[in-house]
């Protein structure tokens, strides 16, 4: 309760690949901390900006109209001073000197890592907000960007799919996610990929097979498909998956099996445009819920959404990694995708 | 387990508005049922298919690239004669004759009442699958349709903004839904509209007020944010629910109050369009849903989606209308509202 | 020659409608003028910038990243005051004392007539580039904004055809243009209306019949269309060419031929967006080619594109409304249309 | 005007990569040619089909709805054969035998030169209509597909810059085209890229260069324009030009100048997509073109679009490469270049 009257200042920052919705974020927390009477100081370029204390203070003006822009208008950068402890100094010593109570960051695990580490030399509350394309994060359906990623990649690939129909063509659709196959999961569902090779399927499957056991088994199932029928045949493959990527795949299975195909890496497309309608709602619950956390004295946590309801996760779960292509949606999709396997 | 043997013959159709992601559902259904050897028979053009007993097979390559089309292949229709004992009659006779062991239905409230009358008349298993943009079903988080129903209004709303903004204009955006918020209030939060006028929030708050009241505190909450800045100001409207629309509703400020505004009324281009990943997604999770349903015995109940999950509910729990914008996004989103009203 | 000599400021304004692609002629004035050492003011919000002198000095900057918006960073807006000669005076007031040596003005035939009347008044250059989604400006092939306007209605009736395609179902949706056919034509050939009504086709061809006879004659190639297939049918009529617009016209139908159809206004929408590429290409080109004129020492003229090449047109040409749908073109496109009017 | 009697039949198909207006230019054929009383059968998978006889009699409900369609239904594909004197006899012996009077393909210079070859064998008339995105066809100002291709890279670079701006990054984006720069061009002026590296400048201006000076100028550059700004840095380069590519080129970059920059191949996307409205109207002026100067007895010739007028061009012009980037575009896109590479 007494906490409530201590929060005069936040800082937020964006860390981290940069991923749609995270302005719409900046915003929330903006136009809230106002209602609550919060000045918002934002830090530019990730954690980059707590260190040599570059900073802006944020009025409802900065912020307005740019809940549809893509990329941040705080900027981000990958911070590996922040690693150090000279880094978490120097960062606790400008959270200090500018007097900040609470410190927002939107990112992804690195990030939430970083913020764990400042809050054991820094005595103010620390919130993350998940902010990555890749959805990897631990104890929330949504990350911010995850959808628009998936629906960039499927306008993508639903383009890719017109010449591979007029060319009856296969065609090898590489995707971003890290280590994750979140993205590759959805969107090879989302545009009826033929084949999704993903770290929950294929490497599982898979496990004691050598690679070229496995591109032989990969190409019989190519084979067969295409001898059934005339027709385009699309892979989304999960990037950091396959040794050397989509271009190495198209030529291995040339060269093993005659396969002739063709590679497409999406790249960054994925993590630019305009947030669509659910990272934009994501991201100005998950905002909003942010400044009321900070209010209410919470420390230490992630804003979530579960159940399409906003949560608070301990930041020490966020980074854990364990969640997977989600809870019970791993099974539902792999249902789903031996159905379809084998469709026109 | 006996019922799994008898299912031979399913009859699909979609009814009342279409809905983007219905062809992705037809797909869904046709590849899982092939998947079981079971055939399906899509009858066109609502329950008119079922009365005038036109249908056709549906094969593997009839549904091959349908995924990211708008519409629906089937046709879709409002059925008044599906409302008499004499189109029930018909539609049963039908059914018999073509031998169905049981019937799918995409479609909305209107959809699944004539299912459950059909049901009374019909021993066949019936089941339906929550097809309309509205998402105005009882028992499913989303209806199929609904993303990119949102999606496409946002991006219309993001283009009406630069003229709004050039001109330092406001406009009053109609939006669909029927007699439900839930596109809406969606909408008006994704595209930060400076005011959402909804069943959930207008209604409710000035229920005593007449509506010159009404106009006249609307009047006053506007004149007061634009008198504190020179900017745009968009007002999301629900259709049905002020008196004439969002015509009107300019006019009236215009005389009552000499706010001039600009009235825009989306209609139909928020019903198609190339649906959305999330749409594409769940459409095709809630058809293999269906046909699985189907297998083990299932009758007279939605398939639905809850936290992500696949759900059955009854039908006729589905068509109650009591579920509103949603369980707890209603407050959720009127928070968001509340602070974010007074912003640039 | 000694001209050149003398330019050290330029001032430029937006007027009139807004048009996707201002920015970037903006940005590409502000480039090319530095790149001569010459300074820009941006006046705001069309001619009443020049009247209450409010202006910005444009940087680098400041058009950095502006090529891709919609609407106008400068503002734009209706100048009545402007058509005064009290008018007249306070703006060729503003243009001394702010000492600007030249103006260029984007903006339509609205806005070209006050340069008209301001160059009698003020000794400095006048020059006018083409900026208005109508097209309707004599001597230049496009106008910057029409490319983007035609492509925003073609994408939104693609998504209207899909609900008429799934309901068999007749649309007349309205579009913008003014008292010209540009939009209303390419719009409707491009997304294959069944018919096109506009200014150069229907009101030629009916010249003396009655509003009742048209209607009639309507009614009777619609229904002998509707008579011979199962199909959507969609109408595409230019704005301020029927009494009552694309709603009475439905109504009309009803009620004499009882034709059930579906009035669709497309609106603002057509005013927004992110400029497609022929409208930032055009854009750059006239802005530069504004600047280099304006450094020769022309005046009194707009800077135009006449096959794929940057041309000069006397002002008083442009604002003419002679040229109609376009030289070659209306015959051409009525050819077409002719042949494709009985396709399914 | 006797030949006018004689055309009964008429073939087309589609030959080399697919471009995005094909399906609008193959309706736009098959309604006019009904319109005269011609039959129309379309030949499958490029000059194969005439090879292998593989055909269909287009109805009008064939091309319906397919305007907005990217890829080809006639499908697309190299045909080696039909280099040889096998080929085009039995590519003639299909015409002869299906008793067609004249045809038409849809293309680039690959298979015009196939009509060519064909001409000399077979007494029929041959015309050709540019659908390639390369645009590098002489004698039309535009081929079908281009518009449609550079509209889809810029929204492509609009959603990196996003990120390129997050990050204050160089990326380098690789764009199609074969050998020539339209492409290139006309995306980099649109997407306002830092640099355009494209044959008619980079290759020309660096001529007696080697590749390791080519390569430190461009660092120089790159390093002068940073020196002066934190932002991002885009070059479009066209492939085919830099040996192994954008990949090699940020290699090479990295290693020579240590300069950190991203490589993105843009890829297949460029290929597909509904089209734009200037594909759709061109692909449909084209279209009719054609079938009017089939009926007029032309042969041996190219329906092109010159200062949007149609006109006919000898199909041994069209394949001449001599036309470049346009007639006077490149020296004003020069000018456009040099005057914006210097902008923030």
């Amino acid at each position: 309760m007494t906490k409530i009257m201590t929060i005069k200042h936040i800082g937020i920052l964006t860390s981290g690949g940069d991923a749609p919705g995270m302005n719409a974020a900046i915003r929330a927390i903006v136009i809230a901390a106002h209602h609550y009477k919060i000045a918002v100081f934002g830090f530019y370029a990730g954690f980059n900006g707590l260190i040599d204390d570059e900073s802006v203070l944020l009025s409802d003006k900065a912020v307005a109209h740019i809940i549809h822009k893509g990329g941040t208008i705080l900027k981000s950068a990958r911070c590996p001073t922040m690693k150090t402890s000279l880094g978490i100094a120097q960062a606790t010593s400008t959270l200090m000197k500018e007097k900040i109570d609470g410190l927002i960051v939107i990112g992804g695990d690195g990030s939430f890592t970083g913020l764990l580490a400042l809050q054991k030399q820094w005595s103010g509350q620390v919130i993350g907000i998940p902010g990555t394309i890749d959805n990897d994060i631990d104890g929330s359906d949504f990350s911010i960007g995850f959808s628009t990623a998936i629906n960039t990649a499927i306008e993508a690939i639903d383009k890719i799919r017109d010449t591979a129909e007029a060319f009856e063509r296969i065609f090898i659709v590489e995707l971003m996610g890290r280590n994750s196959g979140h993205i590759t999961y959805n969107v090879g569902i989302a545009c009826a990929a033929e084949q999704i090779i993903s770290f929950e399927n294929f490497a599982t499957k898979n496990q004691t097979a050598s690679e070229q056991e496995k591109l032989l088994a990969l190409a019989k199932e190519i084979k067969l498909a295409q001898a059934n029928r005339h027709a385009s045949y699309i892979i989304v493959l999960a990037e950091n998956l396959w040794q050397g990527g989509a271009t190495a795949l198209a030529q291995q299975l040339q060269t093993l099996a005659n396969i002739d195909c063709t590679a497409c890496i999406l790249g960054h497309i994925q993590r630019g445009g305009s947030p669509v309608a659910k990272d934009r709602i994501l991201a100005t619950k998950l905002g909003v819920g942010a400044v009321q956390a900070m209010i209410a004295g919470k420390s230490n946590i992630m804003i979530a959404e579960q159940n399409n309801a906003v949560a608070h996760v301990a930041l020490q779960t966020a980074i854990m990694h364990q969640q997977g292509v989600s809870n019970n949606l791993v099974q539902a999709q792999e249902n789903i995708l031996a159905l379809t396997a084998q469709r026109l």
